[in-house]
Parts: C-alpha cells; structure tokens; sequence
C-alpha cells in the first residue's frame, strides 16, 4: 500500500464530502476542535443533551466522544449517542483523556469501550497504557525500546478491542491487528499548546466521516496535524512564541493540500506476522 | 433615512454607553463572543445559573440567548432570564442556533419565542425557515430569486412575532414589519471560522444594549461583522490561512470606528408597501 | 528581601518543576487558562466532576478555584476539592469572578472562603471590597487615595483570612499580613481582552504549585502578567488591534524568562508596622 497516496486521496474526500463530525468534548478545548475540522474542509457539531444526542448523531459522518471534562450528565449522553452511531454504521472515535488519573475516567473509558466497540482509540502513551492493563516499565519515552512497546501494545489492543489504536507521542503508532504505520512528523511545540491531542481526534474523525477504511484515516488524522506542527515552527521568527506557534497551526491545517502531505508526510506501512 | 450615518452614530454610542450585554450562550464559542463584544466597547457577562440569572440580568443593557449547546439546565436559565429581561424593558436577542436539527431546539427556540417575545432573532436561512414553517424549496442560497425568498420570509415572520428578524448570508437582510436593509458585506472566509455567526448576533446585542432601535441596532452589527470579515481578509498574505484570518478579524472589530462603517459599509434600506 | 529576584528564581522553580494546577474554573476562559500555564512552563488540568476531584487535586501542585459561570454542580465541587487540597496541604488559589454582583456569587466565595482558607484570592477592587465588606466611597480607581485604600484593605483582609490578597487594577497590591508589594507593570490593553484576570490567577496557581511562599509567588504571577502586557503592546504595528495583542500576550509568556522579569518588573516591597 502506497500510505501517503491513500492519506492525500482520504483529504480529498474531506474536502469533498465535507462530513458532519458531531462532538461530545470537553469545554477547554472545544473551540479549537471545532475550527480544526473547519479548516480542513468538514463541518462541525457539539450537541450533549441526552435529549438531542441520538438525532443529532443521525446527520453525522463520525461522532467524537472525548472524556476531557466528563460529568455524570455527559458521560449517560456519550454513551447513547455512542450506541446509536454504532447502529446506524457511524464510524466512533474515542479520545480518552487523562484515563487512569481518576477512577470516574477509567470507568468511563471501560465501559464505553465495552458498550460502544468505537473505530478508533486515540490517546497518548500512557492513557493506552491504562486501557491495556499492561505494566510496562516506566523508561524514555523516546527511546527505540518505547517505540516497540507502543507498536506492540498498540497492536494487542487493537486485536482486543477490535478497532484502530493510534498512540501519539514523538513518533506516533497507528495500530489495526496485523497493519502498522509508525509517523515520524510532528514538532516539540505542539505538546506546548492545551488540546493538540483533542484536535488530532478531532481531525482523525473528520476523516473517518468521509473515508470507509478507519485505519487510514486515523493515520491521515495524525500525519496531518504532525506535519501542520513543522509547517507553523519553520513560519516562525525569534521573537515569536506560542501564541503565534497556535495561529499558524491553523493556518497550516487550512492550506493543507494533498501536495503538501505527499510531500511532508514521513510514514511507514507493515504488515505485521500473524 | 440614512442607514449607514444611523449606524455610525450607534457605533459611538456603544463606545460611550459600554453596555453590559448578558449572555446565556454554548460553551463552543463562549469566549469569541465575550471577546467580540469587548473588541467592540461593551462589556460582557456570561452567567447561567437558574439561581441568579434574573439578578444578573437586571445590570445588562441587552440579554444574548443562544442555544448552541442548550441543556435541560440552561433551556431553564435562558426562559427565566429571558422573561426578567422583557419585565425590566432590557431588549432580548435570540441565537436559535441549529434550530430544526433536533426537536429540542426547535421547541427550545419556539418556547423562547412564545414565552419571551425577543426583540431580535438572528440566524442563517435555514434556521429562519424552521421558525417561519414556510417550506420553500431548496435552492441556490445564492441565487436572486433566494433573496427575495429571504426577504419575504424575514418580513413575515417579522410581522408574526413582532421583532426583529435578521438572516446572515452572502447577502443578509434585516427586517422589521415593512422595513427591510439588505447588506452586501461580508467575506466567505467567514464561514470558515466556527462561531462567526454567535459572535454577530453578540455583537447585535452590544448595539442594542446601547440604542433605542433594535432594527437599526441588528443591521449595525451584522454590518459590523461583514465589514471586518472583508477587512481581514484584504490584510492577509499568500501563506496566511484561517488562523491570522481570525486575529485580524478581532483586530478590525476593534480598530472598528464611524468612519469605517461609513466608507465600507454597503446596506441598502427600504420601506415595503403596506 | 530583593523581591526580584526571588520572583525570578519563582519562574525557574515553575519551569524546573512543572507542577500541575488543578483548575475548576468557568467555561469562557478556560482554554487561555490551560495555555497560559503551559505557556509559563507547568502543566494545566481542568476536572469539576464531583467525583473525581478529590482524586485529581491529589495530584495537583496547586487548585486554583474561578466562579465566573459557577453553577450548582461545580461550587460543590470547588468546595469538595478545595478541602481536600487543604488537607493535603496543596495551596488554594480563589478568583471570586463577579461577587458582589449576585447573592449566588456572593455566598458562593464566602462560604468557601470560611470552608476551605484559600490561600491566595485574586479580584480587583470591586471584588475585594465585596468580600472585605468595607464601604469605600468610589472614586477614580487610579487615584493616589485609592491605591492607599487598596492598599488598607488588602492588608486588614489579609490579616482577618489569614491568606494573601492580591488586587489587580492599574497599580497591582499584593499583600500578606504586614508584607505588602506594589506593582506598576501592566498595560491597558490587557482590560480589552476576556479572561487577563482568570488568566492571572492561573499564573498565580503555577508559581504557588512550585514555591512555598504564596505571597512572593502571587506577585510573580501578578508581574509575569503585567509585564506580558508591556511587551505584547510594544510589538504592535499601527494596523494591529486587539487580536493581534492576545496572540502577542501568550507569545510574551511563553517567552517569559528570569533576566525578563530581572528587567522589566517594577515591584516595590515593603513591611508594614504592626
């Protein structure tokens, strides 16, 4: 498989079918969530109340369910519209944040897993971690022995758990049984900025909501906001900072092109025995 | 009348009265539409409390309800805020974002209506035709025959419930019984942005807080926003994209004087028969 | 004591220890909360669910408590959480955003004011007094007899709750029993931009979660921010307004370095007799 020309071609599809992604997140970041998928061409949504959540999944390309700031009232709407998604062939994206810190958010990562079987599990190292159950030792977290721990946590939990397992970190695993993409962009400073984790789901549903292969378009969610990240540091001057790093995160996402990440795009493709 | 020196003079009156524009809105776009209405010279309040709403409101010149992320607690928020506001004479807006989507907000929005009577409602055309129950056929949003649609709409509706109706789009028209301006600003790079529409029906309520004529009020802030939609954009270089293109929007609201509305400002106001 | 200086070994301590600040807060200024405590080096979490918080602030170097849009759900939450951190002995910072201008806000802060003993509370004038509850006549806030009155009433407030009081305004008053400092940095600017005081406290919260003494620390966080406003002002272009400036105020944070506040801060410290 030629990954790169199938994540160009999934970015066209975003840009064509422009899917309603429909998001339950968390109040912190959930502005840029949705002029993330703005940007890179599909629409927007965030409806939560339990009245809604059912009808408002029914127009949707992908549903986004992100635990970030969960409440007992959000964490019942979750899971219906989880549910109901699931039913009407809605792909589901999981981000769960901060898992394993509190019980309330290992418990509701469990259990939605379990109810839902969402498409995609997006979260950092340690947050897949937690929902794997294994104990790996605490090491660099860059280092090469880390990286093959991530793929082959990654892959076991995929097969577990039956959806795609992206891990993002330095370099960044994308997992779906025996397919491997292991994504070398990316850039220190996006860990600087509250929510790149929040937007990488955010863009991966917004690819999962116009493509059928969820896999790719998990992968085509990280390699873009990965390459977005270099795009806004080399845009940089000396006396800049952050906050114009985040602006120009934005611009990146919304000049991306199919070019752009057949050019920038540092991806690797296996197939992994049995 | 000189719709355009009417509008100048009620954007000095916002930088001298400074109202406080109280507002019960979605926590998507909450802090773009507190930041609009500062960048503009009033003063915003974001307080949704069922407990001290009423209190809140009695010290604004102009209450924002928008439903955006409406829930079973603030629906209650918005109706009793909404009635003290009418009783104490502070003119009411009303957002009735995504109304038709899900039966919550269209009964939320026709509940509000009924119960309220705001002084304005701003939404896009497809919100203003759930309200108006007129099914006109889906066409061209663009096309002439579309605006004629919307004006005829927008006055009928106007009539009906007795307040300002304004449609924003790529011509927008403000109606009120048998006034009507049609504005020519705006730029599509505005729709690109999440919350452009919160943010100028946040801006209506900041004219409004401010003078005695919600239909002239509406019209200056949806002329307010066009304007500094085509202002920002005229400022951005090749490689910008839809992050700067925010900055500058917030930059032209507050570098927004008189003599900008004057000179760039394109509303036509007519009288209709009977 | 060289208050500068130990200001300045404030901000290493911040960046060597990146404490984590626990934040309930409210829903408009949320995310440049979570960006300013990354931008000066620690590490954000925003957690209001009642049964997660006592697990979270556990982790916590410092909660920091903002009323702005409480509601019945979360001021039980910031009391839950605030009685824990203190009994775990993780400093307490209270932003009590708007009391005076409701019962609900009111009995809010001063009931968790007498349950938990913050630590540190951050308001302006108007907020201060409320709680101080001492009837100053108004007057032109930047006037010589009101710093003095400022002054006065930060320190008897700090001596009856027995926690630092911290006023924000055009001259900053920071006081702790009979230590008082006096800050003129800032920039007017920064009253055009939502959320500068939330954001202040936030910085407060990461300079008190890495440093034992919260009243050097509250002044750091104080300066840190009024200095920002310098800089991010005196980078502006005449074109620029007030978009530009926020981006510039994070970049200036970001940026924020010891010999930074070694140059720019304009404290003064002094003791108080009895």
């Amino acid at each position: 498989m030629d990954i790169l020309q199938e994540i160009a071609e999934n970015l066209n599809r975003v840009k064509t079918k422009r899917p309603l992604v429909h998001h339950i997140t968390n109040y912190v970041t959930v502005n840029d969530c949705a002029n993330i998928v703005l940007a890179i061409g599909a629409s927007p949504v965030m409806a939560d109340d339990l009245e809604e959540v059912e009808e408002m999944v029914g127009f949707a390309g992908a549903l986004v369910v992100n635990i970030g700031t969960l409440n007992a009232r959000t964490i019942e709407s979750m899971s219906k519209a989880g549910v109901k998604a699931k039913t009407l062939g809605i792909p589901v994206v999981l981000d769960p944040v901060g898992v394993g810190a509190t019980a309330l958010r290992t418990k509701t990562a469990q259990d939605f897993i379990a109810k839902v079987r969402p498409d995609v599990i997006r979260g950092n190292m340690s947050e897949i971690k937690v929902l794997s159950g294994v104990h790996v030792g605490i090491k660099g977290v860059d280092s090469i022995a880390d990286t093959q721990d991530a793929a082959a946590v990654a892959i076991e939990l995929s097969r577990r758990f039956e959806c795609v397992i992206a891990i993002t970190g330095k370099t960044d695993i994308i997992a779906y049984k025996n397919q491997l993409c292991t994504i070398c962009n990316g850039h220190e400073k996006l860990s600087q900025v509250t929510g790149t984790g929040c937007m990488s789901t955010s863009l991966v549903g917004a690819y999962c909501g116009a493509n059928d292969d969820c896999f790719v378009a998990a992968t085509a969610g990280i390699v873009t906001m990965g390459l977005a990240g270099e795009i806004a540091y080399r845009s940089l001057r000396s006396d800049d900072g952050i906050g114009t790093f985040k602006v120009r995160l934005f611009d990146a996402i919304s000049n991306m092109a199919a070019e752009t990440l057949l050019k920038g795009g540092r991806v690797s493709y296996e197939q992994t025995k049995n």
